[in-house]
């Protein structure tokens, strides 16, 4: 409760993380479409889609279409997911200017993930971080800690080892050392000591906050984020993401709530949630009957409510 | 960020804030049924219903019989809402343990829920004061301060104005003054704040936090609470309390969301999530059909959860 209000960044991973885990595809000028009102309602930075072989995700197929179509929205940081160095290459080839790459902080999640060791994912890693410094130096690459809070094969994670796993990512180069919760399992305490002890070791390439909603911790857990000092969030519009045996437990924190939360504490997002809501209905075209998710979206802004920028 | 792992109390209001929010009517032996599963998932205080008269609830005209069996039960702090002498006689002569009066913070609200203005409320709550001095010393009596940190009808609320209703209900010699976010416009900030200036003015008689989800802001709000030093939260079970218009967002935070929380984060509750989840199998069996909420319900517990009790 001691950090004082700042801007802080919503970065919306609606577009790849949500797409990539429901089974249909949305078109690509739906996708166009929906980022588009992504943009207009004040998000500056989206996680556009991943950079992985059309036959694993076919909903990820387009994602060059969808790249160039972001580069034309004024002052949007465009990243995308990456697993690897092929995919990096594609990606940086494409002119985002932002990829994220996927590294287990478990071994048991790092083979099923994405069939590679730990130690092999750093090795491919290390070659992004050479293609990048020889041919894309200004691309940013963020390393982003998958099942840094505990793991749904691993069970409990011990901290430190989620530490020494950013440390031998950062040892390779990388721009920042994201945390991710990808399937529920971080606890607010824990997250004030894991943030706090990534900025101590990393300093200004300590990153942001990946947490999934699988069981409603999302939000408490950003509170005891900003708390350490996380200027960044990822969310995903309309918690997109669930999974079909339990509805709406396992996407993203969900945006509109994420904007509510930090604008009410005092954070300025630029976002408008008005805006938002007119995004929101460009996703539900795109995907209809589509479970979508969040309180805000529900029950409308309270009376009173004014934005951090209209308070300072 | 800064208190240490203790025991923290959870309160089930869904007996009473619960029922009483839906237009259906749970027969009395299930809703005894559901309050035994509840004492013996480990509750320890449960709201079992209000005095109020049947004309205008009848959720809760069958309180006596109720709180008759409620008390059978080892060990339960028994608690009831009453919104005037009438009610608090009525709870008095029926044995409970405690019950809260809603003090509403701002006028608009107390004369739209009470039809009585604040000053007549207080008055009240005297009278409630002299008749448990004199004939049930025993009782707890608790002013809940409705709307206190944002008001449907006024709006804003200055936290000065909030702070002066709670001195003003503490001058009558109530025994705890508990915040009430009645629907959903508190923020963590807020709530850290305000707790923390209600210690300093009542010491050991400020009381708990009665958070509703409506904006999802529940749980968040919960992190700054115990962050400020409160020890005992309110909560629902499935969210009980949800209004049709809006599905899940106007109901109580939900009991097994925030039990998960706290243990997750090494505050002993002395509930057990499976038996609660017997308990949730009882209120499904009371109110078929009746939408419940919650993630951890459907989600299940992660690999490796320990509770707290098993830490320490």
């Amino acid at each position: 409760m001691s950090i004082s209000p700042a801007a802080v960044l919503v970065s919306e991973v609606g577009p790849r993380d949500g797409l990539q885990s429901i089974s249909r595809t949305m078109s690509t000028q739906d996708k166009c479409r929906w980022i588009s009102a992504l943009h207009t309602a004040g998000l500056r930075e989206i996680e556009v889609g991943s950079f992985v072989p059309p036959a694993l995700l076919p909903q990820m197929a387009d994602v060059r279409e969808v790249v160039r179509h972001a580069l034309t929205l004024p002052e949007l940081q465009v990243a995308v997911l990456v697993p690897n160095l092929r995919g990096a290459a594609a990606a940086f080839e494409a002119g985002v200017h932002k990829v994220t790459v996927p590294v287990s902080v478990t071994e048991e999640h790092s083979l099923a993930n994405v069939r590679k060791t730990r130690a092999q994912v750093l090795d491919e890693l290390a070659s992004i971080m050479a293609l990048k410094r020889e041919r894309f130096p200004s691309v940013v690459v963020e390393a982003g800690m998958s099942v840094a809070f505990g793991c749904t094969l691993a069970g409990r994670v011990e901290e430190a080892e989620t530490l020494r796993m950013c440390e031998r990512a950062a040892a390779v180069g990388v721009d920042e050392v994201g945390l991710s919760d990808t399937s529920g399992y971080a606890q607010p305490r824990q997250v004030h000591r894991l943030f706090r002890a990534l900025q101590a070791m990393l300093g200004v390439r300590s990153g942001g906050a990946h947490f999934h909603n699988t069981r409603g911790q999302g939000l408490a857990n950003v509170v005891a984020a900003l708390d350490a000092g996380v200027t960044t969030f990822d969310a995903s519009q309309g918690g997109l993401g669930g999974c079909p045996y339990a509805p709406g437990a396992s996407g993203n924190i969900v945006t509109e709530d994420l904007v509510f939360l930090l604008e009410s504490m005092g954070h300025d997002t630029g976002v408008d949630l008005q805006a938002l809501a007119h995004a929101r209905d460009c996703l539900r075209g795109g995907l209809a009957d589509e479970p979508l998710y969040g309180m805000v979206s529900e029950a409308g802004l309270p009376k009173g409510f004014r934005y951090a920028r209209e308070t300072t």
